[in-house]
């Protein structure tokens, strides 16, 4: 069965590594985020594709939850000394990545062709395709002003509300190769336990992108990024709150309206679940361990009829 | 007393904490060789100017002989694993002051600007000037071809021999500013123990530089880098042997002809000085340790009439 996921970093990283113990990881492409792209030191970093990336061959920090494992600071720690921009905490060994990516972009490479080269060399074994190849950048608007998105997220610890997102060249952004094929030839399409609006909204701002999803001939299944109504970490349920007017499932399906025909939820949402307009699949969500994220994988393919 | 010292990379370093300790480094002006520079994975490396900065900074590794202390090398370790460029050893802490100063020359500072602003942030007190800001690499032709300097040196070993060196981009190369200032203000001028084609040549490939030094109105001398006719590191007695007929201090003052006045002489060499067109200042210059390195700056100081 052939699964195309879409996918922000931490939480949908978590996600497929249960996907992947269910499905053959061969049948499973991923169509990652890039609006939280960002430029730092002149190096070129996608860090949702990264964690994806790194969380399924094994490199990724599970303690920290960003970045990889047994990672040193040390030419942060020089670039710091320097006076140099240090904001964006890139450790050693994620850095030779980012000169690697960054190379070959400057190269003329596309993004999802420098993104199949590194994932190759890395061993993953699913099909990782940014959403498009084209610039796509998340910004907020909030009180304090409109901030790109890891300058609000992680510069500013994402504390402003945000009143609005707005995915910078969306309008011209056309789906990276790969793309539109896999949702085309896919026995169902799942969208991952992410951040509605800064993770999964630029996907979808890619116009082809949605179309294809909303034209879909097979079942999509979003998974809650919610349990009872907040976020498991980061900022969605006050983004829920403030852009969509409440933490239940229902906002969470109004982000995804006529998108989706299911709704994983925590068994801590299942009363809030009641009339909802997709059917809903009620579960544990909480990926704690691997068993529990191959149950929420299991929960979230049930809408394709194939409970593993 | 103001000394101007033009300098390659490792044994001029060596010979520059040496002088630091003899006259006051406010006094003193290094003119740095860039005809080694090399683009790396993107960055701009500028190896003689990092290795005086890490050698009178306290950051040089003293046993590997070049790069930093207690350094680290995790990114190049995922370059390679990702196949990227990593035939050119960048340890981690050493890429730190890479990625600051190839953002400040992508945002349009000047070499000599950028370098500035590192050695002020690491505390360098002598002041350390790229002989140019312009664009100018060594080439070496040798029997199996034309190299860029990295590449001859690094990557094949500099086991080619060399037929001829060409400075790449030296015809229309500029001084970098300070770099006149420092020589026409200087009480005496220091060529370093440095290899003369490859280190200290294309910094008189300079023309400015070099007509500035020949029109000098105070003592120049360069310090041999040969003992007994060899090189204590390095291809410099090879290329001496093929590219000026022989390894004695007659050839190493052909090198600087016009722009020196005095030659300092290892004793093993000092037979071979003999009938030397300038002064011969003979003493031991293997820079074992702090005062044998201070011994060789004050016989070079010799000539400017001023023994420590």
């Amino acid at each position: 069965m052939k699964v195309v996921v879409l996918s922000g970093g931490v939480g949908g990283a978590r996600f497929l590594r249960g996907l992947v113990d269910v499905v053959d990881p061969a049948d499973v492409t991923v169509i990652g985020n890039v609006g939280d792209d960002v430029e730092v030191l002149g190096l070129h970093v996608s860090p949702d594709l990264d964690s994806i990336l790194y969380a399924l061959t094994g490199l990724a920090d599970e303690e920290r939850g960003w970045g990889r494992a047994d990672e040193t600071w040390h030419a942060l720690g020089t670039v710091e000394a320097l006076g140099g921009e240090s904001w964006f905490r890139l450790g050693d060994r994620d850095l030779g990545l980012h000169l690697v990516r960054s190379r070959a972009l400057a190269e003329g490479a596309s993004l999802s062709a420098i993104t199949r080269r590194l994932a190759s060399a890395l061993g993953l074994e699913i099909d990782l395709v940014p959403a498009t190849d084209d610039r796509l950048r998340t910004h907020l608007v909030t009180p304090a002003g409109r901030f790109a998105f890891q300058e609000w997220f992680v510069a500013r610890g994402h504390r402003d509300e945000v009143d609005a997102v707005e995915y910078d060249g969306a309008e011209s952004a056309l789906p990276a190769p790969r793309v539109l094929d896999a949702l085309g030839g896919a026995d169902a399409i799942v969208i991952a336990p992410s951040n509605p609006f800064v993770s999964i909204g630029p996907i979808l701002a890619v116009r082809e992108i949605r179309d294809a999803l909303a034209a879909r001939n097979v079942p999509a299944v979003a998974v809650s990024p919610l349990i009872g109504g907040r976020a498991v970490k980061g900022p969605a349920d006050r983004m829920l709150a403030r852009l969509a007017g409440g933490t239940t499932p229902h906002q969470v399906t109004q982000c995804y309206k006529g998108l989706i025909d299911a709704l994983v939820v925590d068994e801590a949402d299942a009363a809030d679940a009641e009339g909802l307009s997709v059917q809903a699949i009620v579960t544990r969500t909480l990926m704690t361990d691997a068993a529990a994220r191959r149950r929420l994988a299991e929960a979230a393919l049930e809408v394709a009829g194939t409970p593993a």
